[in-house]
C-alpha cells in the first residue's frame, strides 16, 4: 500500500461533532437533526443501526435538488445557447419551425412544435460528437453561462447547503451518486467540480451512443436510450448500482419512485424532498406548474416518514455562487 | 472524518516492493514485468506518466478472463441446473423441446432450437424475481454448485493469479470494475466475495427490469435489454464509467474494442489477454471452437501493444480453490 494513503490520513482534517456544527448552512432544528441523527446511527459500530461504509450509498435528484431548475431546465438552456451560437455562424442550419423557435429563444413557440421539434433542438448540440466531448462542451457551458435572472453562471446556481451535506455524508464514509432526468453525460460535464460526484457515480438519462472504431470514441448518435425519471429511477438505480441505497433526497413527483424504492429496504433509510418554498431568494413553486411539480410526494411524505425541508426557513444560503 | 480512517490506515500492511515479490503467481519475467513498470508509472507522483488515483481505473472481462468459460459459459450451467431442479420439482413446466432438452443437459439438442430456444431456457431462472432476490439465486448457485469435470465449485475456479493482480492493482489505488457479456446481476452474486469488486463496479448484458410499486423491489421481467459485448463493451463502459479506463484485460475478440479504446486514450494505458494455452492444467483453446474465440485480436496484439499472457508459461497456479 503506498505510502501516500498513510500521509494524507493522518493529514486529512479531523472533524469533532461534539464541538462543531457538521452542516451550518442548516437550521438545526429542522431537517439538520433528522440527517445528523441517521448518520450517527449509521456510522456508530456495534450499534443496532450500524451500516458498513460500503453500502452508506445516498443518491441525489439534480434539477431541482442539488441545482435550481428554474424558469426551465438547464439543459434546455444549453441546447438553446448552443443552437443560436451555431445559428449565428450559419442561418441555413434552421430548416424547421423547432429550430427557428429555438434559435430566436421562443419557447411558447417551440413547445408548439411539441416533443418532435424539442428533439430536434436538441439534438444540435447533443449528437454527432463523443462523449468526452459532449462532457467538456457542457462543461465549458455551465462555468461560463450566465442564467437569465439569477445573475450567476449555472455552474454557480448549485445549492451551496446541499453541496456542505454532500461533503458530510462522504466525511462520514458515504459515497454521493446523482440519479437524474437529465442528461448522463451532460451532468458529468460539471458534477465532479461542483458537487464532488464523480463520473461513474452520475445516473442519468441516456443519449444513444456507438462505437466508432476510426476514432476509437464512444459517439453520440442522437436520440435518447433510456429516460431516468419516476419510474426509470429505481430501475437505473438496479443497473448501474446493483444494490438499494440507504438515502434518497429528491424535489419533485418524479422522485417518488426513487423515494419509495431506498426507504423499504430491510435496513435503516432516510428519504428527503427539498420543497421550493423561497420566493424571495430563489422561486416557490411545488403542485402547480410543468416543472419539477411537488403534488403526490408532498402529500404522501409524512405517511412515508420522509423528511421535508423548507427552503426559506431552513437554509441559511441558497447558491453557492453568491 | 472518522478517526477509524486514521487507525485502519496506520494498521494496514506496509507493502514494500523493492524487496517482495508483488505478484507471486506470475512469472517475473513474463507480463508481470510490464504490468509492474505500468503501475510505477502512473502512480509516480510528478513522473511523466502519473495518473491521478481516480483515474486509475482497470476494466477486466469474466468469462475466460478472472475465471474459467469452459466446456460452456458458467452461466449456461446455472440456468440448465435451476430448470433441471424446477422440473424435478414440477415436470409439468417442460412445455417445449428446447425446455426438455435443457432439462435433461442435452446442449446438442438445445442448441438445435436456436436464440429462441436459449432465451426459454434462461428465463426461467432469469425472470420474475427482483435484481436482489437473483443476485442471490446466483450467489447460493456458484458457491455450492460444482463444475463437470474438475470437482471444484465454479466461484473456485477463478483464476489466483487475477485475483492476485486484482489486489495488487487496488493497493496501488486502482479501481478494478467487470465488463462482461454475461449477466450483469449474475456476475454482482459473487464478484465481490471472489475477486472483491462491489456491485456498482460490475457493467454487462441487462435483462429488461421494472419497477414494482407493490413488491418495492425492481423486478426482472425477462428477455434482454443490452448486450455488453465487442462494440457494447465501450458503449457500457461509457455509460457507466463516464470516463476512459487506462488498463483493460481480456481473453478473446469480444474484448477487442474494448481493448481498443482503453489504449487510444491520451494517457497512459496497457492492454492484456490471457491466453488459454494450458490443456494439462486448465482447458486450451483460441482461434477453434464457439466459446471464447481469440483470433483478429491475437493477431493483431502485438501491433496495438498489447501484452499476451501465456497461461501455461507464466502462471504458477490456475484455479482459486485448489
Amino acid at each position: 500500500m503506498s505510502r501516500h494513503i498513510l500521509v494524507a490520513a493522518l493529514c486529512a482534517p479531523l472533524a469533532v461533532p461534539a464541538l462543531a456544527d457538521p452542516l451550518p448552512s442548516w437550521d438545526d432544528a429542522g431537517a439538520q437533526a433528522k440527517i445528523v441523527a441517521f448518520v450517527d446511527s449509521v456510522t456508530e459500530e456495534g450499534g443496532a443501526g450500524y451500516v458498513e461504509p460500503s453500502r452508506r450509498i445516498a443518491v441525489f435528484d439534480n434539477d431541482g435538488t442539488l441545482w435550481s431548475e428554474q424558469p426551465a431546465y438547464f439543459q434546455l438552456f444549453f441546447a438553446l445557447d448552443f443552437l443560436k451560437a451555431e445559428a449565428e455562424k450559419d442561418p441555413s442550419i434552421l430548416t424547421s419551425p423547432a429550430l427557428k423557435a429555438g434559435a430566436a429563444g421562443d419557447l411558447e413557440a417551440l413547445a408548439a412544435t411539441g416533443m418532435d421539434g424539442l428533439l430536434e433542438v436538441i439534438e444540435v448540440s447533443h449528437a454527432g460528437l463523443s462523449t468526452e466531448a459532449f462532457q467538456a462542451r457542457a462543461r465549458d457551458w455551465a462555468t461560463t453561462a450566465v442564467h437569465p435572472t439569477s445573475g450567476l453562471t449555472y455552474a454557480q446556481m448549485t445549492y451551496a447547503p446541499m453541496v456542505e451535506l454532500l461533503g458530510y455524508l462522504r466525511d462520514n464514509g458515504f459515497s454521493t451518486w446523482i440519479v437524474s432526468g437529465g442528461g448522463v453525460d451532460f451532468i458529468r460535464g460539471f458534477a465532479e467540480a461542483a458537487y464532488g460526484i464523480p463520473p461513474w457515480q452520475v445516473i442519468g438519462t441516456r443519449g444513444r451512443t456507438e462505437w466508432d472504431p476510426v476514432s476509437k470514441t464512444v459517439m453520440k448518435t442522437g436520440g435518447v436510450a433510456l429516460i431516468d425519471d419516476k419510474e426509470g429511477k429505481p430501475v437505473g438505480i438496479a443497473q448501474q448500482i446493483g444494490v438499494r441505497p440507504i438515502l434518497a433526497f429528491g424535489n419533485s413527483d418524479g422522485d417518488y419512485q426513487m423515494l419509495d424504492y431506498v426507504t423499504s429496504g430491510e435496513g435503516p433509510s432516510l428519504g428527503l424532498i427539498v420543497h421550493h418554498t423561497d420566493a424571495a431568494r430563489e422561486f416557490a413553486y411545488d403542485r402547480e406548474g410543468h416543472i419539477g411539480v411537488l403534488d403526490r410526494a408532498l402529500d404522501e411524505a409524512e405517511g412515508h416518514g420522509w423528511v421535508v425541508v423548507d427552503m426559506a426557513a431552513e437554509w441559511s444560503t441558497i447558491w453557492s455562487g453568491e
